[in-house]
């Protein structure tokens, strides 16, 4: 497979560090560290921390209280990815010195409204005045029973699962960015800022963007999902990094078409883009995506049911590095290389972005299999 | 006491939190976090997070691998200031895009050496990309025996210590902004800058601000000292907090300029500084200031020894929020609201604050102890 450039940054950053004797993850392998307490205990300690900062400069978040909101969420989802419950959450907050008092109480009420849906709190935290916004999270959790989910494990054949509809991350950042591209590029940019001035149109769910850590799913899946990842990179770069990881590939179910958020789809439906490009962008929903092996489907559909909840069947583990997905014009084998450096180098410039999924797409109708990074 | 707007700000940001059930610290009571862990362990954690933002904006770090060994450092000194012992690091890094190899290199040998200094492991962490370089580090520990060190409990007639001498900090900030003063405001000016650029000459060890986090020092105090805080934002700051948590203040002992650093109190006069001004700063040694008992002094000898290191007397708890200290011209009664307002509000402004602390000196000097601030 195509390196990633993300992979790359990270293993030239930690090149340098040894690895600690009580941690019993490696790099890459758990969207949370997992570490053990040399005291003795019978639990595991989850950690993980994540900043928000390029999502705020440019805009995506530019409303305070989702980016309060995220700060927390983006943390708690790792947590869930590895099944643990959270113990609680600091912040560090960069504040620009012009922030007036009531743009911070909007941002506080995100991060207090986002720990309250997940039963968290705040324990501590830092702050610094910087020229922009940046928020720091990091989130401690427990993994009871001394066990954890992992992103490596899955096997061909098992199923693919997410904890709910896909796509909602992306739509949001089309919605939130279509109204700086030029006017007439797409046919229907005008009617989208219209609804974006209107919130009470139908499209308005999308505008509400609240992803949910999905705490409750992940703690319930400990012992039964070979593997697991949340979606915060959005659906393919999540299935692109399980494939590296498990020496494997996945093929979606015909239909998966229809486990697309409703409003997202209908967003990218209006400008022109195809359905798959909605799991192709960076922006994720938070979801999780996870595998069971075909034996222990009974056992999943029993635990989501005790906890309340149900799994949404996506696909299966194949043979392979391929992520086949059923289109119209056959099933056809996507790039998710390919995709994945272009969603993280595009950056903002969601023109540049929605070009190169209608090239992409054109390539696709034609049948052409082959990188078209070539 | 007059309010200090940091406080304030942390009042402003966590007022609408709720705490959390787990935790055993309230707001500003320690320096890191103290949870103990629902599913019943012989151990408490201790959790903190601290970015360097400003400090790397101002190019006070404008040496990465410093940038990278205080990232590290900054968050070892509060779980040094609590009595733990570290369990490992998260480090978040918003990265400029215009960082080459060779930099991002340098400073994630800082972060491995600090590390290694500490004894501990960097677990994970978090990349982004932005305008500045802004690092944020989140330590986790673990307090031994259920017990920790807390800021508040100290009484009148403790004995005020140090881990180690003081001034390092202020004098680092004073040398490296030295040279952007306008030459002939201070006598000395144009004599630094040439210091600067000759590293051979005697101030060299200013320059190679290292602080190391006093975990062995604090862990060792657990159960002698009655309080205990680092000294991450200058002496005067951290007394000053002790202060208002107390209840008490505080009495330096005569000759307490003896625990200035050497080369730090050969800064401040070189500038026309008095040696007081080297504790007014806001830039840490990271020394651990703490408190014991007048009979636990013995505990303390034995606690220390058996540790391998010696506890500093530098003054003793007093009745009343005052903070005195003994200068040639008798014992003045120094303003540490004022001046630790004084210290975050002139930010880089090193002439501003050189003056504001000349015109402090030149009151006290005339036997004015009022409040030069109004």
């Amino acid at each position: 497979m195509n390196p990633i450039h993300e992979n790359e940054l990270i293993d030239e950053l930690t090149r340098a560090f040894g690895r600690s004797p009580i941690q019993l993850n490696r790099r890459q392998e758990t969207d949370a560290e997992i570490v053990f307490l040399p005291t003795g205990s019978d639990c595991l300690l989850a950690l993980t921390t994540d900043s928000l900062a390029e999502e705020i400069a440019t805009g995506l978040y530019d409303d305070l209280y989702l980016a309060g909101w995220m700060s927390v969420m983006i943390n708690m989802s790792d947590l869930a990815a590895v099944g643990a419950s959270p113990l609680g959450l600091l912040i560090s907050e960069i504040l620009p010195e012009n922030l007036d008092g009531p743009s911070i109480q909007r941002l506080q009420q995100g991060i207090r409204d986002a720990c309250e849906a997940c039963c968290t709190h705040v324990l501590g935290g830092d702050t610094n005045s910087g020229d922009r916004l940046v928020m720091t999270g990091t989130a401690l959790g427990v993994c009871r029973g001394r066990t954890y989910l992992s992103r490596i494990g899955c096997k061909p054949g098992d199923v693919l699962y997410t904890t709910g509809p896909l796509g909602g991350g992306n739509a949001f950042a089309l919605r939130r960015f279509s109204h700086v591209m030029t006017p007439g590029v797409f046919p229907s940019s005008g009617m989208h800022r219209a609804e974006e001035i209107d919130p009470a149109r139908g499209g308005n769910r999308i505008v509400r963007y609240r992803p949910q850590a999905r705490l409750r799913e992940g703690e319930s899946l400990r012992g039964i999902a070979t593997a697991c990842m949340d979606t915060s990179d959005g659906v393919i770069a999540t299935l692109d990094q399980l494939m590296r990881l498990n020496g494997a590939g996945f093929e979606l179910t015909p239909g998966w078409e229809s486990l697309l958020d409703p409003a997202a789809r209908r967003e990218f439906e209006a400008h022109g883009l195809p359905p798959w490009a909605a799991l192709a962008g960076q922006h994720g929903e938070f979801e999780l995506l996870f595998t069971v092996s075909r034996e222990d489907r009974e056992l999943l559909a029993e635990a989501s049911s005790r906890a309340g909840w149900k799994a949404l069947e996506l696909g299966a583990v194949i043979e392979g590095n391929e992520m086949l997905i059923p289109l119209d014009g056959g099933t056809i084998a996507f790039d998710t290389a390919y995709l994945r450096n272009l969603a993280s180098g595009c950056g903002t410039d969601i023109r540049a972005t929605i070009g190169a999924m209608l090239a992409y797409d054109a390539k696709i109708q034609k049948g052409v299999q082959t990188d078209v990074n070539d």
